[in-house]
């Protein structure tokens, strides 16, 4: 059987288990989480395994020590699967949820129930966790859902394939409800791309030239963020300690992630105290300083930017910075290099705070708060499938609600149309 | 200046006159849509004389005279464009507001705020007051818009896109708020779908070739239907006569649009008496039958069916007939042929009613009620921009709401992530 057959009938077979799961009752979902928890914990040993054999292989292909520390499967990492299928169990189940009900001048009751999308194709790099935390999510919501991992956590995948597939079968559901597709080459993923009748929605996980070629060669609707260029801008009227706290830990507590701060914008009339503080403690926590002409003027030691840097999501211990003249200027920027991820505004000006709010198109926009914050969990989503910078459908974390949809229903005693 | 250039600049100034009309009063945009109401009006003998020209073209080229006819801009046509317009102006703003709001144990205050999509392409054929309908709906929903519209409307587009312009300017807006692209080839479409930087949805209308193009070609997110092959389930407990009024209606009173009934599905214990007089008044409204093997065992003188009626969008005085066992048997017909449009069980049974509202899998699923009013007038969204048989943002009629996306808010006081 040729891939493009085996990868067609795997999303034929997705489609039909999508009906029994999309009509479950949360209990019996709830029933199939705890069990593919049982399974990771009493198959371990045979998970570690298996995952000794993705490390080998990575070892001799020569990944970046960063790529095998995420491939490993730590206990830290089971029972962080563990702990994250128990509070997808605890969360409530938006399937079934009426968004709305009215009744029309001629009798008919309209509804708008939510429903799940049908089959979710989640297409990952190198975590294999992201097999068990994304299944658990599209199974939550009522969607089946095939997973595409990367090659290097082949072995492991299989695994947890294997033992989400037995807890399904042990629950009384169909097994192809949630599917590890077959990691060979591009073209299996290109012919995925491509079956939109089985499929209602792809989300590709990892970096940007991953999410660009599913988004080039798909018919599917896909939901994705290319990257994360945050910005933070320190107005004139600003708390300097509470701003140099929130710049810290929007650039260091995590500066791999997509949330972390990568430009820093400071109003002229701030700039001359304010930039050589925040500098200070910035290199302190070992960040690299890259700033325009007027912040060279002020902090001469640091490395020039260069345009190319604005648009820079460099997810490291680099930050550029840049003086402006206004709030305007400030929006102006982020709309001219911004990711429409994450920006925040420091400062005390009520109306300058509001104005921010409503005129940066990002998905997330915060008042004196961290960028840290655009995440499912902090924001009280529960836990979340990823993070979308495309306004259709879901745009910012997206929790078990953005893997529904609504339907309308419409009771009527005979009614025609005249 | 190629083609793509072109397109390419007017899709950058549709992004930056986005910015205006995001964030632009109700007031204002009512106003807005006023004027190019007026202006309508007042170059009402300008615009028929363009109108002239593209229907002389279009009876060089040999267009069918229903085409023809739906190119033709009627003194109807105009007032239909007036009052649509008026009613659009009547509708409550979207924009701006507050969907949910909550506070996080850290003491942020998370809101999400309904705001624009940004940039919208219509791509559309032959009728012309598309044009107006399309563009007003976008524009009170805050949103810019770019509209291509079919070669053989092109004077009467262009006419219509100068009022759009003038009244734009006239009311202090940017006038790449609303854009008519030129029409020349389909390149010029496919550069367009490749522009996703610049758009954020591209909505096709028209035919499912035109649609499969789109999609195919699309970077930038899709919304559509490809066909409505709309289905009623008779069930064996049924009012005859409401039945049969339902029937003939969704049939028979405009059986060229999306939401007429395509297929019959008749519970085999109602069809000994119910198939003999639906039939006879279906024929009395002209309408050929095309039947299943069983249904031929009753009405005898019926075309036969073939696997291909099945899956057959008619738009015409057509109908395809099947007897089924019982109700599952009807969800699985659906499932398997139907296009995710608009399904109505005409039943007694409240049991068979709930489980036919919950198991079908389709935009609008009606119980007692025509097919006919899946439509966002109908069921009380105002206006619609069209009907989407995907899941993604929007499945069902799409008003001014579904022409919106939700963003995050978030205010604190200096909070940071730990």
């Amino acid at each position: 059987m040729s891939i493009e057959t085996e990868i067609r009938r795997m999303a034929e077979a997705a489609r039909i288990a999508s009906r029994a799961i999309a009509v479950a009752s949360t209990d019996r979902k709830n029933v199939l989480l705890k069990r593919m928890a049982e399974g990771i914990v009493s198959r371990s040993a045979e998970l570690a395994a298996a995952n000794e054999q993705d490390i080998a292989y990575a070892r001799e292909k020569g990944l970046s020590a960063a790529m095998i520390d995420r491939l490993t499967i730590k206990d830290a990492t089971i029972q962080s699967m563990v702990k994250g299928l128990k509070e997808v169990a605890a969360l409530p189940d938006p399937v079934g949820e009426t968004v709305k009900s009215w009744t029309r001048p001629n009798g008919l009751e309209v509804s708008r129930i939510r429903i799940p999308l049908g089959v979710i194709a989640i297409i990952y790099e190198s975590r294999p966790n992201v097999t068990i935390d994304a299944a658990a999510l599209c199974l939550k919501s009522g969607n089946a859902v095939l997973l595409r991992g990367g090659s290097e956590a082949l072995h492991s995948n299989t695994v947890l394939a294997d033992i989400i597939s037995q807890s399904l079968a042990e629950t009384g559901f169909p097994k192809e409800a949630a599917q590890v597709v077959p990691v060979r080459d591009r073209a299996a993923v290109t012919e995925l791309l491509k079956l939109e009748e089985h499929i209602d929605v792809v989300i590709p996980r990892g970096g940007e030239s991953l999410i660009r070629f599913v988004v080039e060669n798909s018919r599917i609707p896909v939901l994705k963020h290319y990257k994360g260029v945050c910005h933070i801008f320190v107005d004139r009227d600003v708390d300097f300690e509470m701003a140099i706290s929130v710049c810290l830990n929007a650039k260091v507590q995590r500066p791999g992630v997509c949330n972390a701060m990568e430009t820093l914008l400071i109003h002229e009339d701030a700039a001359p105290v304010f930039l050589p503080i925040v500098a200070r403690a910035l290199r302190e926590a070992n960040v690299e300083l890259r700033g325009c002409e007027r912040c060279l003027a002020i902090v001469p030691d640091m490395h020039p930017a260069t345009e190319n840097d604005w648009y820079t999501e460099y997810n490291d211990l680099i930050l550029s910075i840049r003086i402006v003249p206004d709030l305007d200027a400030a929006i102006d920027h982020i709309g001219r290099y911004g990711s429409r991820h994450t920006e925040a505004i420091l400062t005390k000006n009520e109306a300058n705070a509001k104005r921010f709010l409503k005129e940066v198109d990002s998905s997330v926009v915060l008042v004196n708060a961290s960028t840290r914050f655009n995440d499912g969990g902090e924001l009280g989503l529960g836990a979340e499938i990823g993070i979308s910078t495309t306004k259709l459908h879901a745009f910012g974390p997206m929790g078990l609600e953005e893997l529904t949809a609504t339907k309308f229903i419409v009771e009527g005693k005979g009614q025609i149309r005249v």
